[in-house]
């Protein structure tokens, strides 16, 4: 077969039992995901030539997804968003390890405008008590609020893994709220690849895996590769019910285990 | 006084005791530092309806600091520097501790062109032996080579610590070989905040000082913060010449100190 990128490879093995299909987060929900771990992305804006101008700022989120940026009118992005609002913000996962192209990341164009009334209020508030250092930053009479306007949404998850979100799903979605799930995979694998192995070969569909590792974990359950005698596979694990808040991914795992075992 | 962001606050001390002046990286080889210490930067080029798109991108540099990309045309900022060269390219110190934007940063803007000839093979050789997962990347076959031409240079240092440098200096510039000293300046605050205080009363011109600590090191010297009854300044001490070679940095510092006791 051939990839995206013109490749040739063989083509992974396929389970031998029947797999439950457990939900994805959406492209939208990965981007809001993405929104919230962190306060630090890169701008691009139009200088005053029109072309990109890229520069390191904070920024935190409104209820609806849109970025608060706080910029200063004597740095050459302030200067440009006076000139011209059109803005675009990539927000990259903190700290991948490994290659950073195999880490997500997310890309949000549109516009940025000046907030008002209630909007400036909650943009004022949402940007103080989120991003470290606010409350020295907004002393600054240089310094303007600003909310970016979504109009398109690209996220990246890895190599293969992209997609785009309408503006409506962006505002819509919830960030998953298992966030940055790293610390629990590598928990996982460090000490539970016993159980790790049980899911796949139990519920994952692969009972001739040999070894199984975690590679992410969401609101809807674990991603798998395993090793077979057949080559190596990806798949995916759900927990009895999607999870509504971070601190339920270690029961949901207990009970993933559990049932792996008595299956 | 009143500072660049229109806040007011009490002068700091002066010295008591005469400082020989110790030098600065220039913005341009602050520059250069920067893009040498990583190989993931945010960049910014122009979607088909002329608005700004950022994106997350790899890049190594050529012996000029010309940023090499290798980039998908089947990824939006690969389509769209096909259209159009103009990019701006942002590299941050990568895993900043605390607040993100006291971090250092650059931008560099400029025109994105396909290399040729020598510089083909130079681009694709400092891209393959630097960038991790490069020899995987560069057997994607809808990639393509780029280097930014670069035409502008600003460097932000921190809060208060910024400048622009001439395309011509950043390109003669060398990195500094000290490079991202985080970890040397952590041990002298560890482990020799003794040595440190002699600096500042002996050679920084604070004979006053109570507590020194290190906020950076360059291959010039050190950066101090010391406390006075007089209230909290910053001073620099450098060492008995400038380093070539990151490994001098220990020896220097224990002249340095050998220097302050003595004096």
């Amino acid at each position: 077969m051939t990839d995206d990128h013109g490749r040739t490879g063989a083509p992974a093995p396929e389970p031998l039992t029947p797999v439950a299909t457990v939900p994805r987060r959406t492209p939208a929900e990965e981007a809001r995901t993405l929104v919230a771990l962190t306060n630090v992305a890169t701008l691009a804006t139009l200088s005053d030539d029109g072309g990109p101008w890229a520069s390191l700022v904070t920024y935190a989120a409104l209820e609806d997804g849109s970025p608060v940026l706080f910029v200063s009118t004597l740095a050459e992005h302030g200067r440009n968003l006076l000139r011209d609002g059109r803005a675009s913000l990539v927000v990259a996962q903190p700290s991948p390890d490994g290659d950073p192209l195999a880490a997500g990341r997310v890309t949000l164009a549109g516009v940025a405008r000046r907030p008002e009334g209630d909007q400036e209020q909650a943009a004022r508030d949402v940007y103080g008590s989120t991003v470290p250092g606010a409350q020295y930053v907004l002393t600054f009479s240089d310094f303007s609020l600003y909310v970016l306007e979504v109009q398109r949404v690209r996220w990246v998850g890895g190599y293969g893994r992209m997609d785009s979100a309408s503006a409506a799903d962006y505002a819509a979605a919830r960030p998953d709220p298992v966030g940055d799930a790293r610390g629990a995979v590598a928990h996982l694998n460090a000490d539970h690849a016993d159980a790790l192995l049980a899911m796949a070969q139990a519920l994952g569909g692969f009972p001739d895996a040999e070894t199984a590792s975690c590679t992410g974990a969401d609101r809807f359950g674990l991603d798998l590769v395993v090793t077979t005698p057949r080559g190596l596979a990806a798949t995916r694990v759900g927990y009895a019910e999607p999870l509504t808040d971070g601190t339920q991914l270690r029961a949901a795992t207990v009970e993933l285990t559990r049932r792996a075992r008595a299956g």
